[in-house]
């Protein structure tokens, strides 16, 4: 009655493997089954409620007692039941669904199109035996700028031959970090993330048009180490392993969100080369792999609030490897990006009089303007 | 008598399988056995000789014919053999065996130590109520500088709040690139590479004293695509497969140096910081995943000629992730940083009357010195 045992999860029909002394919800989050939980598998929140249809389980524990009182005699949570046998076991509806709505905005502020990435199309000298400067040299004169990614040398020598010496640089803030043949169709892309603790939201944009081409959202899939961003710290703060699955979680969101909105656009992933994001403080920390242990204790210092920026294939990102990601500034641990960017949209700092903002999500926030400063909270 | 074979190969006792319409040199590569070709693998060379001890292979090539009468009746190429049943092949002495002898210099030149990485001792404030600043900002406000690297936040607020925010800020050329507890063993450290054709040596430095800690070497795991630089280039000319194979192998024969200088030095691979290579301008462009294809052919134009800097993390190096390695400048597609060592540590820019320098390794280098002017060459 001890051992490994095979169960099949209802509704889904998965068949996985349950080790000694692993609860079913362990089992499930090592075999990437999505399960919907608030309190990290403490047995508290009552949200990882299933039912054994068949085959041998633990006894009830106490906490699950007091849940059966409310979710139904039969009801088991899946972070407190360990199989003795093979079995089959039913998640119940809210646990086992995690499907996300599409977000959209309801106020669209009018902005200029001034994009960090430019391109711009060079004919370079052809080399010749009085003209024997290098690849790279060559480019980066014919460009007018000394800065540029060591990445790019992996492509660009057959680049420009492959070209003919007619091409496109790419480059960001100055620096040079993309040399392409000149293709008609081919743009310059960007991606604007809303990483909320909940869901997370990829706007596509043309970024020489400034024009919106495509939404995509999904559940933040951090969710099954925590629903609210306190487990999450909880968990996170476990080790560095922790911390590192919560940094993967949420960059494999973000990149089946970019392979959904580049399928949908028919658009290459080398051709995105801005990646922004904006979330809470504990979001935008958990994406750069930080701890965020003291963000959710007295003093409540969070690991940064400036804005920062890291190439793109440091986070390993579905968009070109030389391309950047950049978090908002936040304010302070519990006053994020989000809330820098709700006062940017809603331009409250435009209006004279006093006047509040109300941001609610899986967290809340309110920030209120008096004529001479700002004031903020969440909870 | 087709299909797939295994065979015991002579004097290592490896056992392999050969896949259909493989060749025993192809196969060998594929296990990374080594293998020292010059020609890459077109029957040329002669250097693959080996002997079918058991089993049933292809009859020889019209190629393995001429070199019978060089090597002996009975000894087959291996790029041109193809086994058709299980069995036992030997390899001849000189392809079989791979060890490199230590270089080390005749000549010290006397130099200043001025190292790009410095590290600094900081205590910083303790946060409170009314010292709120994040983690990141506290750092960088104490260290007094603006330029981070993006990845320390994933240890940042670990190694600040266990070290009760008294550590090391480690720095290069002004960027924050580390933070450390303050351990009194722990050093600065930097190797400094010559990557040679077919011998690369490693000499370990304490950036602090500029003292020489240790020095190894290793053949150029390169060697088995071709011995020479031509080969080799007309390897990886064959498409942007093989180009990353060349730098994969160049890259594993330096992980492998400096994992033998660490476990000598009993040094962490985390204090070291900084990798200087100087190599000719082929090796040098293989390492950043060139292809080289244009430096072989007139006008000779190489991959780049200026020295670069890339982050060690971007070749996956053994050391720590958010240090660098930079090349050498280099002169010309067959003049390269080399040279410029060579230059530099010989000296012979100082000297008035006219004089030459003669580098002999895989391939010589001639440089000459008169009163205005130098030329150099290459074989």
């Amino acid at each position: 009655m001890s051992g490994k045992h095979q169960i099949k999860v209802l509704p889904s029909g998965l068949v996985l493997q349950v080790d000694e002394g692993e609860t079913v919800y362990e089992a499930l989050l090592r075999n990437n089954v999505p399960i919907a939980v608030v309190c990290g598998g403490k047995g508290v929140c009552g949200k990882c409620g299933m039912r054994v249809l068949k085959g041998v389980s633990s006894p009830p524990t106490v906490k699950e007692e007091k849940w059966a009182q409310v979710l139904g005699g039969d009801v088991r949570l899946a972070c407190q039941v360990r199989m003795l046998s093979d079995g089959v076991i039913e998640l119940n509806q809210a646990a086992a669904t995690a499907k996300a709505k599409i977000l959209t905005w309801g106020q669209e502020v009018k902005t200029e199109v001034d994009p960090a990435v430019t391109r711009r199309e060079v004919l370079l000298p052809t080399p010749s035996l009085e003209d024997q400067r290098a690849d790279l040299e060559r480019l980066l004169q014919a460009v007018g700028v000394q800065s540029y990614d060591g990445y790019l040398l992996r492509k660009l020598s057959d680049c420009l031959w492959g070209s003919k010496f007619d091409v496109e640089a790419v480059l960001y803030d100055g620096e040079l970090i993309d040399v392409r043949p000149k293709v008609p169709k081919a743009g310059v892309y960007g991606i604007a993330f809303d990483i909320g603790t909940t869901t997370i939201v990829g706007y596509l944009y043309d970024l020489e048009s400034g024009k919106l081409v495509s939404v995509r959202s999904s559940y933040n899939d951090q969710i099954r180490y925590g629903e609210d961003v306190i487990s999450r710290i909880e968990f996170a703060s476990k080790g560095q392993e922790n911390t590192s699955k919560m940094q993967d979680a949420v960059v494999g969101t973000i990149n089946n969100i970019i392979a959904d909105l580049l399928k949908t656009a028919n658009i290459d992933k080398d051709d995105v080369y801005d990646i922004v994001c904006a979330g809470n403080t504990i979001m935008a920390s958990f994406l750069l792999g930080s701890s965020c242990y003291h963000s959710s204790r007295t003093p409540y210092i969070p690991p940064f609030t400036s804005p920062v920026r890291v190439k793109a294939r440091d986070l390993h990102l579905n968009s070109n490897p030389s391309g950047y990601l950049k978090t908002l500034p936040s304010i302070s641990a519990y006053v994020g990006g989000d809330l820098v960017a709700d006062i940017l949209v809603s331009e409250i700092y435009k209006h004279e009089g006093p006047v509040a903002l109300v941001d609610l999500g899986t967290n809340g926030e309110v920030i209120v303007k008096t004529e001479d400063d700002f004031m903020a909270t969440s909870c």
